[in-house]
């Protein structure tokens, strides 16, 4: 199994397969077809089961993928049935919505604390998740084995949190600032941008307006 | 100009061009180099050379890109200038989030109001839009022009919004509701999904801890 050899929208689709799949689980469903999977995640049908032929043939003609089964391969060929502990850095609107998150559990991420530099905030909880100074990140970062970091500060202060995960041996970032971040090569670094889709969906409304008769 | 033909990946790259020449402008600088512009956004020089090239020859040899002129005409070209009403329905926090964001303004996006069932909610303000009660919306879609909707509803729910929105002649859907919604096709939908940058990430770190010796 090459893991390593899986192309990018491959892989952007399988969480999508996977939240999908879950769905049905809870459901009851034992078996889908790729048709169904498709239709579900507004994938075509061929490229389902090409994205699927990448861990195997765990399709039958006929009777397609057993929800259950997929579901166990998925997870742990992408890591979602090992616990990730995370930290989110930035308690403001942003950082509790995102910690509101509901998907955090089915990829067995764990977010130990969020960390602000609001004397409001701090001691707060929210959903369940303390809020601690901000000056304690550094030392909580090394007593946790923390592999993700996941700021949600505003762009100016982004740089900075950034140093303090990567000075403090943090494996992976997910940046919501709106800013590149500088970091070393060996961090992976994912930037949730909001600019992109806004900005594609007004491209869309404005071709509309020239098009139109 | 055949705006049409930009390929996908190129107009997701755009935005963050666009991005990238505005704090530029903010700080006078007057003209960029195309390396300048991959350093800032994380893409190789190449790429961002071919980009550009869509929108004609802007760039000078040994020059670089002027950033008024380039901001101007990628603005343009991708409807950041026209104005687009949108309405937002679901003021929790994901939606108080999304209100918050400061990039709506850099696409002459105006958010004419937000709306929810929530009756504590109703008539108050988050970041100067309003709140109003859902069962207002069809009305105020059929008054207001309102072009795109934001939908930041629970999953359950979010079908329903989708169901109004697409009877009342809204043009594209901008969708934080971790579901694949069931739309007309000439309605545009852009789904923001955390589910694909958590999974993307928990697949680098589960990857890393295999590789290591």
């Amino acid at each position: 199994m090459k893991t390593a050899e899986i192309p990018r929208p491959t892989l952007e689709r399988l969480p999508l397969y996977y939240r999908s799949l879950s769905l049905w689980r809870e459901q009851g469903i034992i078996t889908v077809s790729s048709v169904d999977i498709g239709r579900d995640v507004g994938v075509n049908v061929v490229q389902v089961r090409k994205d699927l032929a990448y861990f195997g043939e765990f399709g039958r003609p006929g009777v397609g993928y057993n929800v259950e089964y997929l579901m166990d391969e998925l997870g742990k060929l992408m890591g979602f049935t090992t616990e990730t502990k995370a930290v989110l850095i930035g308690a403001g609107r942003l950082g509790t919505a995102v910690v509101s998150y509901g998907g955090f559990k089915r990829y067995s991420v764990k977010i130990a604390a969020m960390f602000d530099t609001d004397k409001e905030k701090i001691g707060t909880e929210v959903s369940d998740v303390p809020i601690l100074d901000m000056a304690y990140l550094p030392q909580f970062l090394g007593e946790n084995e923390i592999e993700l970091g996941i700021i949600t500060v505003p762009s100016l202060a982004a740089q900075e949190v950034a140093d303090i995960l990567t000075a403090n041996d943090i494996k992976a970032i997910w940046n919501f600032a709106p800013v590149s971040l500088q970091v070393p090569e060996e961090i992976k670094v994912r930037n949730e941008d909001l600019a992109v889709g806004l900005a594609t969906l007004c491209y869309f409304l404005n071709k509309e307006k020239k098009d139109a008769p």
